[in-house]
């Protein structure tokens, strides 16, 4: 056994509630180390009377570590728990003092979960499962209002934006596809930013009361959000409280007065000046200085951005807040926002842009979910650039998965692409090596979202070149990449198996994948054929169990009484719906 | 290179910051398996340009692994970050996504900690690393007024107190004995609960704006705390806010009105019977039932507490809470009790009492620190139970010091007994083994906390025997150990590098034990001989260097440049202080 590979701790991703009466274990084990483990668990106060065990089991893998996980209801919201770990012929007890060879008597050695608090408990909201997002850059989407044009802009059809052009596309122009948004099936909405800003993607924000003019107005807003609503599709906008565009009153009364200014603390202005005369003389979001960081520290400006968050809420009853940079703000911010946003809606979104490890920000008290920039990665790597195998491909997703509580990992927010990477098609270059990708993001726990234009087969490179205005010409789109998209949409959302089931790899092998999910009886296997020559592949299911194909390309027969053998193109993916044989 | 024994997380013990400027990075690794570590830093918005190496040291080691660290300053106050590792021949790098041969190119895929907020850094205030703690369970401490009495006290020579007893001690009698308490030199009082109860304990609170009256009032302890201050002696009292007794008057109108009580969610009352009916119908500290656990997720009890916890503070100027079963309240009582406690008075302490793994309260947003019975348990095992070798408890020390930011080590409650545990002498049985424990408890990083007694020899077995009345009969105190303690009060109040340097463990074979501290050029060496037979031990010490004995009882010579050799009796110890040569 190798025990320097064992690692749990009570807390985080390895130790929580997963709900208001069940705790969550986890132990990570050497790869193939363990045959078995179980968790010997009580209460604390009773231990003798109490004491019991439970089996644990694989919930996830990467490419060193194996995560067992149990799931605990104890009685008294209270759990002190120790672990009993068998490798080979070796047996050792596991508790936070260390190993022993003998079973532990003292209980207080053992690790220990102090008490279920139901309102620390991270809930997302029950929607996100069910959703699918289509992210939308407005100024890229439609111009559906001439008049309110920036007064340079460049013809719809120039397919090369620089940084700074603009294009016309505002919030009327969203409101006049609508029909075909709604159309693709997808149910909720997340906006790049709307507010007042001096750029083209409004990161930059002078007014955060204000629609951008270039877009619209709020009773625009108000009325595109009622129908998207009325068509049973949410509306998440982008928060950008990390920092504001220079343009925004409060820094440039600063600029204007120094330290005399009533904003100077509203900002991070840095006392020392700085040797680098390239580095702005106050922190900012990079080293942009068109873009000074909010110092959200400061009562004023907390207060001050917690009502803007408010505003829009009550004003236009939006669903979610997409928080731009949001690692960089201070955590006890998101602590009051989250607060003050849930006690408003309480099934509002709150999800964070961050890149990196977000654990910090996921413990119940701030966000519901991030980005999930990590899985996009991997699904690129294997689908789209051919970089990783499907063993590697299942190691990535494994250790992400593994690294958060599960309902962090059903509410993620899985993208293969957006306004700040290339977009998918640019890097696979094959429409069918895109379909790939999509059918995994599609399948991975969490809600998936498209980019605007990514279902028709728009190209792009990196930023400003993945944020071409959206082809409506029908003749330049992909009808046949569109229709995939529109079914495989359609197939997430008729099955509830495949929003918040059960996640793991059956079969993961060279350049072949199937992932099983399961919920509420429902069994699906997802099986995907990543290379450009037919194959056939088989891997072991439920016994008793009969299996209908309900999308993809592929045939599929029973070798014998638990033998899968899937068959497909080039390409080629097949989505299996199991039932019992005698149904 | 064993790489699945290699642990980072960007965050908690791992990557933290140590103050304003300062980031702390640690990575665990199997114990003597690197032979460097080095961490590449630098912006992540200008990596190019800001990309540096800084070697790692090993900070502490356990049984299994060695911890390393370096301390960076980011001039942007953020940082990315990877490393590079070197074992034998090989060399490794470690990112976010894990190990490479070569060296990673892609910033993106580093670890990361994205801003230093001032607000966020854990704190503690200063004055607790130079404080000498000595606790009064005020029932026992001296009874300095027969009036207010309660109606059976025993005899307070009678050493054999019950569970249910009383002896009449109370705040009159510390006031009687402050210059004994000055005497010893310590310079903080931590006080166990002095309100309205129903025990002798008063862990059971019946009324929280009132002093039990048979410890006295508000305006006995107002003067009892300004005649501490004026002896340079801060206060600290225990806030019991997990639970109330049963006896407070909100639960014993829930008692009486049931759901009509406009407090019955001032509790956590049971929707559904419990089937054992032993099992009281709410919530409780344990089981119970004088005890029921009060929903500090209810903002009106949370405004209660807030306020009671501030009334003090602003009516006798206390200068801290021992927080009572800490962990089983909700995190978020405690954010918002930090918050209100830090900005009445911003150099107050915030100690919890937790018994396990206590990071997820000390990231910065709850508390200073906590009772470190871990390290209690670790002392005792190897000074006073003979149940451990200076190895194991160098291990079990460097586990402990592993597992937490600096700042929390530095401000660490070090104790070797309480009101909740049997007495050292009891448990060690040797007066000798006393002194070795208490030497170690005083040198550990944090503070150390005498419970009254221990100093002069009492004895007692569990709660209630280590209850005792104090000894005020000086032919029953034990002279010698009360020098002892008196000198060693006064040792570690000298020397800054007790109170403050750092900690390495130079030596630890056996029964023998060097460590060594060192803080702005002051360097001093530890020595234990924890033998009952004189022993001679050698270790290297920096060259160049003068060592004069500042305590104990062996004695010293240089075998060489560099050699230390230490001679001392058995049970024997020697404190030695180094200055430069030619000094």
């Amino acid at each position: 056994m190798l025990i320097e590979a064992i690692y749990h701790r009570s807390a985080d991703s390895y130790c929580y509630a997963y709900d208001d009466r069940t705790i969550h274990i986890r132990l990570r084990a050497k790869k193939g180390d363990l045959q078995t483990v179980t968790v010997l668990h009580g209460d604390k106060y009773d231990w003798n009377n109490t004491a019991s065990e439970k089996q644990m089991r694989i919930m996830a893998s990467d490419e060193l570590f194996d995560y067992w996980q149990a799931e605990l209801t104890p009685p008294h919201f209270r759990l002190r728990y120790a672990f009993e770990l068998h490798s080979g012929e070796r047996k050792l007890w596991y508790t936070e003092q260390g190993f022993t060879e003998r079973k532990p008597q003292n209980p207080l050695t053992f690790f220990d979960y102090p008490f279920i608090w139901s309102s620390e408990v991270l809930k997302p909201p029950a929607w996100v499962k069910e959703a699918v997002f289509y992210q939308i850059f407005t100024e890229r989407f439609a111009n559906g209002d001439l008049s309110n044009d920036p007064e340079e802009v460049r013809s719809w059809d120039e397919d090369n934006p620089g940084p700074h052009d603009y294009y016309g596309g505002d919030l009327q122009g969203v409101l006049d596809r609508i029909d075909y948004i709604q159309s693709l099936g997808v149910n909720a909405i997340y906006f790049t930013p709307l507010f007042e800003a001096n750029t083209n993607h409004k990161y930059d924000t002078t007014d955060y009361y204000r629609i951008d003019p270039h877009f619209g107005d709020v009773s625009l807003l108000k009325k595109l959000v009622q129908a998207f609503h009325e068509r049973g599709i949410r509306v998440v906008l982008d928060a950008v409280f990390n920092h504001s565009g220079k343009g925004f009153a409060p820094f440039r009364d600063v600029l204007e007065k120094g330290r005399e200014s009533a904003y100077w603390d509203w900002f991070l202005m840095r006392d020392e000046p700085i040797a680098d005369g390239a580095v702005p003389p106050y922190h900012c979001f990079a080293f942009e200085a068109h873009m000074p960081k909010l110092n959200t520290a400061n009562p004023e400006v907390r207060r001050y951005l917690l009502d803007v968050a408010q505003f829009w809420v009550k004003e236009c009853d939006i669903d979610g807040w997409r928080l731009d940079v949001a690692n960089e703000v201070d955590h006890d911010f998101w602590r009051e926002f989250r607060k003050t946003l849930k006690s408003l809606k309480p099934n509002f979104y709150i999800l964070g842009e961050i890149w990196h490890d977000a654990m910090p920000w996921l413990r119940g008290d701030q966000f519901d979910a991030v980005m999930n920039y990590p899985a996009a990665e991997a699904v690129l790597q294997f689908c789209a650039q051919d970089a990783i195998d499907a063993e590697t491909l299942a190691s990535q997703i494994g250790r992400i998965v593994a690294s958060y509580p599960q309902q962090v990992n059903e509410a993620a927010f899985n993208i293969i692409g957006s306004h700040d990477t290339p977009r998918v098609l640019t890097v696979a270059q094959d429409v069918r090596k895109v379909m790939q990708a999509a059918l995994l993001q599609f399948i991975l726990p969490g809600a998936p979202c498209i980019y605007y234009g990514d279902e028709i087969g728009m190209t792009g490179g990196a930023d400003p070149d993945c944020r071409k205005p959206m082809v409506w010409d029908e003749a330049r789109q992909d009808a046949e990449l569109l229709d995939f998209y529109r079914r495989l949409i359609a197939l997430r959302k008729k099955h509830p198996a495949l929003q918040k089931g059960s996640f793991e790899f059956v079969y993961a092998q060279g350049h072949q994948l199937v992932v099983r999910r399961s919920h509420a009886g429902e069994l699906v296997y997802v099986c995907f054929n990543h290379e450009d020559t037919e194959k056939s592949i088989s891997f072991t299911v439920e016994s008793a169990t009969s299996f209908v194909t309900i999308g993809g390309n592929g045939t599929s027969r029973m070798a014998d009484e638990t033998t899968m053998t899937v068959t497909f193109p080039g390409f080629g993916w097949l989505v299996l719906i199991g039932g019992s044989a005698s149904a």
